[in-house]
């Protein structure tokens, strides 16, 4: 990659202060194969595998604007625009990402990966396994945040950027930003860790069991291997999102939504009563957990919640996490939401106080938003107003990078 | 019923100070049959049926000492005592009840009903149906708390109590102490409404409904006329334990409890990596599922957690909750638990705060227990204090009752 001086010295072009920007329009995936083996956590490797990306924006001459943006369970490397293959796919976090939005692609080269063992391209459970000819299935490795991380790694040498302006993510987003962090710290400048946490509680872990159960027992499973068998375990999975899903919401913003309203009553003013749809909640659910049975794979359901239940940080410290973070040289941002009950302030709070103690740089912010976890991903004013300007700050810092330290390092 | 004015006169026994009394020994269960067609909110009736109790202590000369103990979702009639069939089968508020113990049943009369619907003896879906000659199943009428009220009406009658001292439960159980004292004032002297609501949230509903598809969407559910294909949904009944478990605990309880205890690590210190059980929450989740899975009924838990959901004491008032309770002349004890994240103390405060609109006696108290929603089934030292002390203050109305004006009622 070169570099010129005099793209360098050119003004850093500040985020305008518009309301929500534009979009960056339509955007095709690109897939990238990778030969050499993936070392994984768990002792094994992935041979070889492909990731689908998406980048948006442009690379500036010394590589120092590129964003990754680390994605959650069930979403995917489509950030932001609108797919070249479908007009109504619009990326999961289109109001962040885009020109004159909170990162701002007339300033950032942003790079969204579909991590290995999900399901929207990258190489997954139901690849085909190249020694086989059939899917993986249940034999696709287990993989973990730190897995993820090393092939995103990947991706940022094969476009030749070797430190981040920022590595950001929501919930287990934000724990791959944290995990950059810690395992890549000299790739890293600044680490966005939103609605997330140091590591699951065990109600965390327990809910994912519950929806991993419900997938592993349901007969179309067929351990694993349900492709082989022109079937998938569409009930156990639509159960497995309702309870992902009641998750994601807060308890306000379900009553907000939902209360109790129910069917109106039969003529004559009679109240319904039986075992179908009869209150609104119930009948969003059903649709949520039946719409996401259709496009979303059951083994990495099963492969992404363990990567969640297994994060840990200070699982190689022996707990302590002080010691865990002490690595990182990353600026750090933290933003909570406070009516988000599945990774509550709570445990942003965890983070923050550590890197203080630690005397890492950290900036938290715990946004008064009723949308629980998913506020994460909506477009509230004040939320979005940090994010821009927080970006706008690592904007002034991208004329700072010395093009020759960074190729020394 | 005869009454003697020397026994109303006989002074009343105060419960002992003793910190947990004594059992009440061995106990057996009584099947009452009833004829008389019972109906029911949905319109429907339900013909014929018996129901399962059980009753410790003594009734008093003039039937004022009865306490009706109303259960929850997966209890039955047996409160107390060690059952006659099975050494190992304690009942299951056998901390709170029992001589010396909180409600004592030295001083009151104390009857445990198993609700129609369920599946401890009571008539229920997996009870023959006599047109048929085959299990209800899915065509077991829907029941709601009301009709468990005028079904446990029945059954005073019967034993002739006309006024229970108190009616009490905690949870669902709760609901049909407050149904109680709103449908039949004069015959509920007190009401003990325990870790309980005065309806379900939207997200309650949401996890009943979760509960409620794995068990619908289990093939072995045949529609709920699994017994005649020699089956249960025992997947499902499962997951619905394990999503229903969860709630019952606090957040802080599971992390005491289990924390992130992972299997043991392999020799040479690698950490296992599987979709099996890896974490203790994981077992103990697997465990209880399982466990439930072998004695509890699918179409009870559909009926109970129905009943549930529809409960909703200002249905009939245009949602206001005001005039709802407006009818009831008991005097009210409630208690909720600061953990208790199921139904939270705010929702046991907005019944309190009804009452006390309303001018009606009650008594609150918040009880800062770390057990969650399962707190109201455990031993807590200020808890059964606090309800051996109401207990107190119940024995000591005893005597005011006036045999006279009750006969004439």
């Amino acid at each position: 990659m070169t570099t010129s001086s005099d793209q360098m010295d050119a003004p850093v072009p500040i985020a305008p202060q518009a309301a929500t920007g534009s979009s960056v329009g339509v955007v095709r995936t690109l897939f990238l194969p990778f030969n050499e083996p993936l070392p994984l956590a768990s002792g094994q490797t992935l041979d070889a595998y492909a990731l689908a990306i998406e980048t948006y924006g442009t690379l500036n001459a010394d590589a120092s604007n590129a964003v990754l943006i680390c994605h959650a369970l069930n979403a995917s490397h489509h950030v932001a625009g609108v797919s070249a293959d479908n007009p109504d796919d619009i990326g999961w976090w289109d109001n962040m990402v885009g020109p004159g939005k909170p990162v701002d692609t007339d300033v950032f080269f942003v790079i969204g990966v579909n991590n290995p063992g999900s399901c929207f391209g990258s190489t997954g459970p139901a690849s085909i396994r190249p020694e086989t000819g059939r899917p993986w299935g249940a034999a696709f490795p287990v993989l973990t945040v730190e897995d993820w991380v090393l092939a995103q790694a990947r991706v940022a040498d094969r476009l030749g950027i070797w430190r981040f302006a920022a590595v950001m993510g929501g919930s287990l987003g934000g724990m791959q930003a944290l995990s950059w962090a810690i395992t890549c710290p000299e790739r890293v400048a600044h680490c966005v860790v939103i609605a997330s946490t140091p590591r699951l509680s065990a109600q965390n872990i327990a809910f994912n069991e519950v929806a991993r159960r419900a997938i592993i027992t349901d007969p179309e499973f067929h351990g694993g291997d349900y492709y082989a068998h022109n079937t998938v375990p569409r009930h156990g999975l639509s159960v497995a999102r309702m309870v992902g899903h009641i998750t994601y919401l807060s308890d306000d913003d379900m009553a907000e939504k939902f209360g109790r309203t129910q069917r109106e009553p039969a003529a004559g003013g009679a109240f319904h009563y039986g075992y179908g749809v009869e209150f609104e909640v119930e009948s969003y659910l059903r649709y949520q957990g039946e719409k996401f049975s259709r496009y979303f794979d059951a083994n990495t359901y099963l492969l992404i919640t363990r990567a969640l239940d297994y994060f840990d940080p200070a699982r190689e410290t022996d707990g302590d996490m002080e010691r865990a973070l002490a690595p990182a040289t990353a600026d750090f941002l933290l933003v909570s939401f406070t009516t988000d009950w599945r990774f509550p302030p709570a445990r942003s709070r965890e983070i923050v106080r550590t890197l203080l103690k630690n005397g890492q740089p950290a900036t938290y912010a715990e946004i008064d938003a009723p949308h629980g976890h998913d506020a994460f991903l909506l477009d509230d004013t004040r939320y979005h107003n940090l994010m821009r300007a927080y970006f706008v700050r690592i904007a002034a810092t991208l004329r700072s990078v010395d093009p020759v330290a960074r190729a020394s390092a």
